[in-house]
């Protein structure tokens, strides 16, 4: 038996667990699930034979250096932050080690111990970032080596709510961490390269400078720049590229309302405000809303948004119940994007039947034997149900097929690393397909945004 | 004689030394000018036989404790953060301390100390804060003695250029620190109360929100919010007003101009901008500007901006220079701010014969007798020239008057301290008016928001 210590059973957790306890008897594995609640942990072994679940606090040194020693690879789930001690200890005892998270610079320090010991460190293996990276590089390389040179290169993921379980006018639910969404682009100003121009978005504009992008037979999405869309230009091998920008997709109209609570400064983060405990809804809102002795705060709202009452932005913020004079925010010392947070997951929590959808667009503009070209490629996911969401699936997927063929070494090359290379992305991909997760292309013409090359 | 030390001879401190030269002989004082430059030191001493200017460097240790321990009271005119290591010999060798400075943590961590050696730490005895404090004291004293209830202050300050010497679009120039204004209110939100409600302006409104101040014989000013409103509201004895608001003041339309450069993230400092130094001002303001393969950057600022070509925001705009295709930022690793700042100082420089002027207004409402009632004050001092401009004066002769009256022992309470007591503004706030440094107070009707005190 292979032994694979899984570390935190979060909701991202079921589909890499049912993929492994599915191969467990044909690829000789055990599952060890550990997790601070052991129920939480027993439960997701599904009873299986070739499972265990056990409590681990991963801050318990012996406990979690007794849980390493004893795997043949280790699967740490947990938030970015919280991996590094069982990195080092993976260092210490031999084990391999896999991660959907961004490698932070403790875990980018480790990159020469792992290469020593011939260990696969594959990080950034989940969605976004995993899929991203496996799904450009494929088609990147293909270009390449067809003779194709990069000129332009976008990439967009949204986690949103799958059509049928549509039913409010953001077209938005929390699928995933809410607190994200929240405070989206926030800490500087969005970056990215255009036609070889430095562009910059402030965070105030980020939701105003947004471009769409149409899925056939999924219809139209939006999307806004995420803060640094130049992170992977050099590990792309993309330093000349004229265009590079990475964005967020939400559904047509989000932005443009959720924008509203960016100019009134209710996604702050950076204060907090004085008893918010027992603010209701309505004197939230007020804070941000100029003082008036006689207009009522619908009305400061509409005039400082300038927004008619008949207006559809209008409309979604009354479905949020913003003006409640009743409901209290009920969080001590919250600050501002954290009271928005508790009015939001009133409305956009999910519901027990509603189900979430991934999608994924890239686009590709290259040139070949002088002709401007352009592939678009894009992936749609819509979640089983609550259990095993697109979320879970294209988090959970990659990492369970990498962390199989490491352990196969049909994945070899040793070091600190990110699925880039064809050794990791093909055999993943392919798999993936298998489990719906597939990219269609398209060829188009150019669209990058200067075709003719004019000056300007 | 009585020696005084006066650390750092900048532009602020040539009324203050002219001050205690003019009184050297009556008052017996000995003056020592330290600065890191020598010649600097010995030109602020006017060869005056009461004077002498040393190489003084304040991390020079030695140097600081043998100055330090030849003196009777120390000024230091350093920037607030150069303080400390004076203010712990001042202990150490039993000496008194004047600055025009915020009082850091550190600085009010010696307050025990200085009591204990019975020492005046004399903080925040410039302008603003300085003048501010003391003027705003004297009335709420005042208004509180006679009975009254404090409802409302608002307090204004702006340095600015004078009048006749004001000739451009902004009605601006840097008469004091360009950084401060290009980064101003930046760090968060700003936030006041207003009628009791908690109010916050997000940076990105903060020029959007700004009020008209009227000063007869000088015309209209605006005024935008400062970060932090609630900063003196215990200090002064104010925890149950119902309105408190601080404020910047400067000439009209200036904010809404300024907004121009906010909304299209200028003065962003938090990041560099690869290649600054080479970049001319064109390729700079494009940076904030959407991509377009042949609009003129102008046309895609006035796009941006939402402003006509015979809107006079775009005209200052022209008057910067901002769109030359030759002018280079020429500074490396430039964030937006500083690179927006070197084209501000091409035209924001003063002139050699440009005056400044120094702008302060209070309102304070209040309740006697069951009668609302309001007091507005306010003075405007314009600079004598480049020597002795306002700013100089504002800040250097308080901080000259409390030195001289704490070796008289006319201000004898011992601590860390700032001039919020009678013993300190009443005599100083006098003597000022002498060098034209004088409130004018008018009486108005309540014009506080809500002064029939209707809800809403």
């Amino acid at each position: 038996m292979r032994n694979i210590l899984i570390i935190g059973a979060g909701r991202s957790a079921t589909s890499l667990i049912k993929y492994l306890l599915d191969k467990s008897e044909s690829e000789n594995l055990h599952i060890t699930i550990g997790d601070l609640s052991e129920e939480n942990a027993k439960k997701f072994t599904q009873g299986h034979a070739n499972a265990k679940g056990i409590y681990l606090d991963v801050f318990d040194e012996i406990a979690r250096k007794e849980a390493i020693q004893n795997a043949d690879l280790v699967i740490s789930m947990l938030p970015a932050r919280f991996h590094i001690e069982a990195a080092k200890d993976c260092i210490t005892y031999g084990k391999h080690l896999v991660t959907a998270s961004y490698v932070s610079k403790e875990m980018q320090a480790l990159d020469e111990d792992a290469k020593a010991k011939g260990l696969v460190f594959m990080n950034e293996i989940g969605v976004d970032p995993g899929i991203d990276h496996m799904s450009a590089m494929q088609v990147i390389d293909r270009i390449r080596e067809g003779g194709g040179k990069l000129l332009l290169f976008e990439s967009f993921t949204g986690g949103l709510i799958a059509p049928e379980s549509d039913d409010n006018l953001w077209h938005y639910k929390f699928t995933w961490n809410p607190r994200n969404v929240v405070v989206a682009g926030q800490g500087g100003a969005a970056e990215f390269i255009q036609e070889g121009t430095y562009k910059y978005i402030p965070y105030h504009k980020l939701f105003r400078r947004t471009e769409f992008l149409d899925i056939e037979g999924h219809g139209r999405f939006e999307a806004y720049a995420n803060r640094n869309s130049l992170k992977y230009r050099s590990v792309y091998g993309l330093d000349d590229i004229l265009t590079l920008y990475r964005g967020t997709m939400r559904r047509v109209g989000f932005s443009k309302a959720w924008n509203m609570f960016v100019q009134l400064g209710m996604t702050d983060d950076g204060y907090t405000i004085p008893n918010s405990e027992d603010l209701t809804y309505r004197e939230f809102i007020n804070l941000f809303l100029p003082y008036h002795p006689t207009d009522s705060v619908e009305l400061k709202t509409r005039y400082a948004l300038k927004i008619d009452q008949d207006d559809l932005m209008w409309y979604k913020l009354l479905e949020l119940d913003l003006f409640n004079a009743e409901k209290k925010i009920g969080i001590k010392e919250a600050t501002p994007a954290q009271a928005l947070q508790k009015i939001l997951m009133d409305k956009w929590t999910l519901k027990e039947d509603d189900k979430d959808m991934i999608v994924m667009y890239h686009k590709f503009g290259y040139e070949l034997n002088g002709k401007k070209k352009q592939i678009d490629s894009n992936m749609v996911l819509i979640g089983e149900d609550q259990t095993y969401t697109a979320m879970a699936k294209t988090v959970g997927l990659p990492v369970a097929m990498a962390a199989l063929r490491i352990l196969n070494k049909e994945i070899t090359t040793p070091g600190v690393q990110i699925p880039i290379s064809k050794e990791v992305y093909e055999p993943i991909l392919k798999e993936l397909e298998e489990y719906g997760i597939t990219f269609k292309e398209h060829f188009a013409d150019y669209l990058g945004y200067n075709p003719e090359g004019v000056a300007g």
